[in-house]
């Protein structure tokens, strides 16, 4: 059976119950449709979480070979519900984009998987339409305010928003606009990125309340004026209307796991020229509903885990108490040297030689002094010798290792998972971190790249060095640093599989984003806009006369 | 009071409550918060209405002086429901682009209003985002096909589907895209247009169900080849995903009046480049569900009657059985001459000579054979002496007319019009069309420039002409036409006011609409994406901690 068919088979109960069944009053959530709610807490700020626990799935390097961290994820969830921990499940929303070229979402897998998953994958309950529609209202805001007199003095060729679709358009990565005539705006070179990869998306995923929200717009850098002094949407006077937009949007939802887990499915942000993570409100409102909360970050933990610990944290005010690292034997292979067509097949030595991806996945983990277990998902390829070795070489290193089948059996596939992660999450610990809040932007790259990538060293282009100059006039030099690279090696070079060293790491360019409150440092080309392939997965979709779909997963 | 605060002053009935109101099972809605709903009735051909009555609101044409067509059907609706007909609304969804820039929106006014207005203004229950994402994804499946083999041979010199935002964005009227090489595309001249211009917003009004929502989908002409052969969204397979996209948006949208009028919001084509109704589902849904269903069409009656009679009727299988013409005698002295500033005061000489304007539309309605009636929308600066020269004006004619209050009295201040209303409703009447189906497009638009602009004579440009000569190649020399000719005049120069006569109108250009089923002819310049003003109306609006909104309205 395809994901989607086991999602179809599944009984959905009404979102009523699973909200009443996560602690929600009727007057906290607003229905959309029968299977998903929106959830209104009032209050957000200064919440005080007690003993409830926080676990952070992450995994090594993305491959080819699929990790399923997601479906791990639900699995976990459901299993500790199995297990009477009362748990809610808090993750990102799929982007439409993708679904539209690439078959497969992100709402996990098989026997874990969220559901309505054919709305969560397409429109859900709007919230990137919303943010669409907030990114290029605001940059016609701004060509407007050039169109009409410009009394700041904005410079038009150092305008640096852009616009957004949510749909894979490579012929919008650069475009000329304005053409036509003085009734038609200024001519100008600009690009399109997909929402995901809006601003907008980091700040609805940072802030922490509909102030903070409006806050954090306010401090948008649109572009320079011809002093090169940045203009902010505060500014413009246009940080109301557009956090108008966003205010439903940014209210978590609701759905269910298969195994009816409450699940808060709320903002996508990328995971390389943003921090990757969902919500904070999301991840606050699952923490003060339920004693535990699975929640993830995106890519590999060397960009997602790292973004969730040095970003996320901080406004978060809660650090995780247990982090789950998956990894595949497929995946491991894969890093080893195996090619794809081969991960069928048993192999050690290639294994073997992929298990310092793993390793130091682990170490950088154990850097910041958390408590940590190993998932390793599970495929009915995987050979009893080859699980043993991962096991056992997770023992070397100092952690357990434990086998799921979340996808095949769901919860009763995690159970074991769920009774490491319960003991962990018990232990004492205290987190240590990476980089200093006052360190210089440099300083933080540099234990980031040294410290988490392992590095030998960094450089800046000449384009950044002057950037930094800029910065430090602008008094940005102590902000947090979003590294964007590539998710597939620890270095910026995609190919280097397993745990390279003696790289060095070309910051080629800064992107100040002041409302999300970091400073994000191109390392390597950043794809902000995918294309379709060459058979997209349009093609296969069908839909009938009463409207039920197939072909989409 | 402002129409928001007086919108935030009504209490509102849950959404279940006005369903059952309507008529509807539990199990026919879908729940968007508490003061929202799709309506989901699953079989909407053939329906049978049985004397169910239909009652088109129309206008003269529109001025800066107000007419207030949207408060009149509101006001109508909740007079008839006060007279114990069973009563519901079916008017358009307002496009939230223009509502960053010009105040006001399109949920009537006053105590005649639907609610939640701000909702309804914004995202509402997010069907035009779903357009808009349907729209661009389309046009990314297309580009995809150029930059992926291209074995139609389409010539990317003449793609003719664009990309839409529901955003007033004048820089994104003509741009290039497809810039930067090989990964980027194509480079190709293109546009954006507002949403409610696409023609995927026409498909979904004349959809009668979701096989003819497909089916249509499917006609759509994005290009043609080298050779000049038309290409369809059918012949490259994206027509199921493209109806996926639609799926949900396919529904409509029940709210309520502040009366508690049950009023479907659906759809809400522009009323030049399209035929400007809502949707046929939503009207086929009301006229199902209740005794009377009162409903609205674009613009002057010029414009939106006879694109409600010519295109909408025919495809709804239903002839209004009355037709309301809202005229203010404000609108009329505007077009007697009198300037904007002068229209409080009481000026009986300009309302003479604007009385023509009334006069023709009334004519017009009469040459369909429909019973008719005329709506003086009163404001507080109308003398007794203005209004009665209306009126008797109208008498002269052969036509009732009723002074109404609808804005500061609700469905009280419109009961007079809803008694002659429902009286009209009754008359025995057959309804004569316009044009014959079987007519070229040729003459359909001679009889509706001669017998419904009141023009001496029409043109057809060179391009215009040669476009004819391709369609009738194509089949398509039968088809409905749509004219695409300025709102503010019944010839197509804005500044002839009142009821010119010896005008040509010039067809400058066809658009040919194959999903839509009709023929858009261009007489003059029509804008379809607005810019946004001096002072945008997105810089008086304020949203406070608690989300609640002021200066919207």
């Amino acid at each position: 059976m395809t994901d989607l068919e086991i999602a179809k088979a599944a009984t959905l109960k009404p979102i009523s119950e699973i909200a009443k069944q996560a602690g929600l009053h009727e007057d906290q959530i607003e229905m959309y449709g029968n299977y998903k709610a929106k959830v209104n807490l009032k209050s957000q700020r200064n919440v005080d979480f007690g003993d409830h626990k926080l676990v952070l799935v992450t995994s090594i390097n993305p491959t080819p070979a699929g990790e399923g961290k997601s479906t791990v994820l639900v699995g976990l969830g459901d299993a500790m519900n199995q297990l009477n921990k009362q748990t809610m499940i808090a993750m990102r929303e799929p982007s439409m984009g993708p679904v539209m070229g690439i078959k497969g979402g992100a709402t996990g897998g098989g026997y874990s998987q969220v559901i309505p998953m054919e709305d969560i994958n397409l429109h859900f309950t709007g919230d990137i339409h919303a943010l669409t529609s907030a990114h290029n209202t605001l940059m016609a805001l701004v060509n407007n305010y050039l169109q009409h007199g410009n009394i700041l003095n904005l410079d038009p060729r150092r305008i640096i928003w852009n616009r957004v679709v949510d749909v894979n358009d490579r012929t919008l990565r650069q475009v000329i606009t304005g053409l036509g005539g003085i009734t038609k705006g200024i001519p100008q070179e600009s690009s399109f990125d997909i929402t995901a990869a809006s601003e907008l998306m980091a700040i609805l995923c940072l802030a922490s309340d509909l102030s903070d929200l409006k806050s954090r717009i306010s401090k948008i850098i649109v572009g320079y004026t011809y002093d090169k002094v940045p203009v902010s949407v505060g500014e413009l006077g246009f940080e109301d209307a557009i956090t108008i937009l966003l205010k439903d949007a940014f209210k978590p939802n609701l759905v269910q796991t298969i195994a009816h887990t409450p699940t808060l499915i709320h903002g996508g942000p990328f995971a390389n020229i943003a921090h990757g993570c969902n919500s904070v409100i999301a991840t606050k409102t699952a923490l003060q509903l339920s004693q535990y909360t699975v929640t993830e970050a995106g890519f590999g933990a060397d960009l997602g885990a790292e973004k969730f610990l040095d970003i996320k944290r901080p406004v978060l005010g809660k650090t995780p108490d247990a982090v789950v690292i998956v990894a595949t034997v497929r995946a491991l292979k894969y890093n080893g040297g195996q090619s794809v067509k081969e991960l069928t097949t048993e192999n050690i030595e290639a294994l073997t030689n992929g298990l310092p991806n793993l390793q130091r996945h682990i170490q950088n983990i154990q850097s910041y002094e958390l408590p940590t277990v190993v998932a390793i998902n599970r495929f009915t390829s995987d050979t009893d010798a080859e699980l043993e070795l991962v096991k056992e070489y997770c023992e070397s290193q100092g952690v357990t290792a434990v086998v799921t089948e979340s996808w095949g059996k769901g919860g009763n596939g995690t159970l074991d998972l769920a009774a490491e992660v319960i003991k962990l999450a018990d232990s004492n610990f205290e987190f240590k971190q990476l980089y200093n809040d006052d360190d210089s932007i440099e300083t933080k790259i540099n234990k980031i790249v040294k410290n988490i990538y392992h590095g030998k060293s960094v450089t800046f282009s000449k384009k950044a060095q002057t950037q930094l100059k800029g910065f430090k006039k602008n008094g940005w030099e102590n902000l947090p640093v979003c590294i964007a690279k590539t998710q597939y090696s620890f270095s910026d070079d995609a190919s280097k599989l397993g745990a390279p060293t003696d790289f060095n790491v070309e910051i080629r360019e800064f992107i100040p984003k002041m409302g999300a409150g970091f400073i994000v440092a191109l390392a390597g080309n950043v794809m902000t806009m995918p294309g379709l392939p060459k058979k997209p997965a349009a093609l296969n979709m069908k839909i009938d006369a009463d409207g039920e779909i197939t072909g989409l997963f």
